[in-house]
């Protein structure tokens, strides 16, 4: 992201679409620079190495949601068949190079969560202090966590070689400068894009209204361990994989739309460092709720001890508390940012009739 | 309990004496009213059947309770060696009474948390929903609460034909009307009670200081499951049991002191809604607590499978999540009540320096 910032004045007389090439160009700027350095350090890696995310990866990842969000949130003024399948193409480039990092940092929430849970230190000792089942439990995780990991390192170094990552490294070098828009975009920057950022955010609002956010807000009332959200239209016996897939989904869907609100607001020039929490805190719900489905799979492996069973269960429990924790962190942020139907309150006033003075692209 | 009100006038010129005989005589005769009943339900009762307390068992237990209670928080204007006397024996009575009820509340407790664990309600599925190992970890809970209240139900059967139980009986009936007083109890009320009673609250305040209360009244804490209380003294290594011992005891001593600061509260005519809640806090904590351990020792049984012993460990986090939560509920309240250094708000402000007018003796 370059920080070449737009006068007040330039903008006041910016288009939709100069504003939005101005964003793209940046981003597919981002995008090329990082790709080879994201792909050199996949390849120099090696598989089971214990190594957090790298900053080119980070970069690129950081520069594939940017892209793709926008061409989202403000597709109407893209060509449309075009907006499609940069999407598509970007999702896979997003789920592949997200794939290893995430098993990273599972396996570094679930190892520290049970060297908490089974600790001695004064200043906190856990339920499980010295139990037999707890270094059997964390090696059978961390042996489960390593293959996952060296499987996904060679599906993403091989795709990396792929044809296809060539050809969304082209699209991205066409980009710059020259995005695909159709005539709307040649509208006043605030009358096309502010309707198109608010209509996301209707979105977001009305997603988190399908939620039990109030029952969130109120501390221990069992989201995350006994009251799990109904399984639609489900007959038949519920089992537990099931219920927790169908309670935490919604979530899934409501960080991605975080995402977008966030991303069109530093299109619109006011990036909210209240989204970037928020997205924080349902990145902390989602990796807790992965990380109680590694912990009970774990649990169904075969010929293991009912003591390495037993600690996965107080593992898993504890990971579904984290769940209800980081929801009731966002249960009581989202109340005092959403204070009625008229969509979120730092962007729509404010921004509404004024110039788009976009302070970073 | 009588309802027979002193009145005010009567009150303001009472001595210390007069108004801890009046008490003790209620609750003495409540005892002798409630011991024929109470011997005749455990009696009458199956071993193994799953009843609730019955009222005779409960109204002996009150009794026991307060003039228990009475005895040391006023025991200066007592002959020293009869009420430490009577204290422990009615201790003694106290813990076997408790026994067997006990039992079927943690059986309560720990059974309906695995139904609401593994149920598969629309409005609240539990994350063991479905499991194979939920049927099997209810039967052996079910099992050995059952053998414990069984083995409770004989010894209490037994002693309640003790000679002690009659040396306690005899004791109780030259309480009525006669409890053996020394020379400050002929003083006026207020001048010898008020002071006995504040030193109650001052250890009961001094006690809660000593815990994390501050951290317990912030949710999702992690007081219940990974920051348990520093073993004192323990050197080598902590194993979980000693740790989670540890980290009761001083919850287990609170209760004992805010149920002595209620049963003050009594003698002087101010009884207290919000110390009744504290002590329903607690009590919750401490059978939360003591389901833990029992879900914690079924998981150690021989020869379970490890699907038996991965259900309990959920069971035995959900139980250390309930004990966070009870803290978490204290913490609270406690807060709210608990001002400064001058003590219990409700009690010596108001009663200092006026008659003491007791509303129910």
């Amino acid at each position: 992201m370059t920080d070449a910032p737009m006068t007040a004045q330039a903008a006041s007389t910016a288009t939709a679409g100069d504003i939005l090439s101005h964003h793209l160009t940046a981003q597919a700027g981002a995008f090329l620079r990082a790709l080879p350095l994201a792909v050199g350090e996949v390849g120099a890696r090696p598989g089971a190495a214990s190594v957090v995310p790298s900053a080119g990866t980070a970069d690129l990842l950081r520069a594939v949601r940017r892209v793709g969000g926008l061409l989202h949130t403000f597709g109407s003024v893209f060509e449309q068949t075009w907006a499609q399948e940069s999407r598509t193409e970007l999702r896979w480039l997003l789920n592949l190079l997200a794939l290893e990092p995430g098993y990273v940092r599972r396996s570094a929430r679930l190892l520290g969560a049970l060297d908490s849970l089974s600790g001695s230190d004064p200043e906190g000792t856990g339920m499980l202090a010295g139990h037999a089942g707890a270094p059997k439990a964390r090696a059978l995780l961390d042996r489960q966590l390593t293959l996952a990991r060296t499987r996904a390192h060679s599906t993403v170094l091989q795709e990396l070689r792929s044809a296809r990552l060539h050809a969304l490294a082209d699209r991205m070098t066409l980009l710059v400068g020259e995005a695909p828009l159709l005539e709307p975009a040649g509208g006043r920057a605030p009358t096309v894009l502010l309707p198109q950022a608010a209509a996301a955010f209707a979105v977001l609002s009305a997603t988190a209204q399908q939620l039990p956010l109030h029952r969130a807000a109120t501390p221990y009332g069992g989201n995350g361990l006994r009251r799990l959200g109904a399984v639609p239209a489900a007959r038949g016996t519920v089992d537990a994989d099931t219920a927790l897939a169908a309670d935490d989904a919604p979530w899934a869907r409501l960080r991605i739309l975080v995402k977008r609100g966030r991303y069109a607001l530093e299109v619109c020039g006011r990036p909210s460092s209240e989204l970037d929490e928020l997205d924080a805190v349902l990145a902390r719900q989602q990796e807790a709720a992965d990380a109680a489905v590694t912990a009970a799979t774990a649990a169904r492996t075969p010929r293991i001890t009912p003591a390495t069973a037993y600690v996965l269960g107080v593992v898993h429990a504890d990971q579904r508390l984290e769940v209800e924790s980081a929801r009731y962190a966002f249960g009581r942020r989202w109340s005092d940012l959403q204070p009625g139907p008229d969509g979120w309150p730092e962007f729509p006033v404010e921004a509404r009739g004024h110039s788009v003075a976009p302070r970073t692209v």
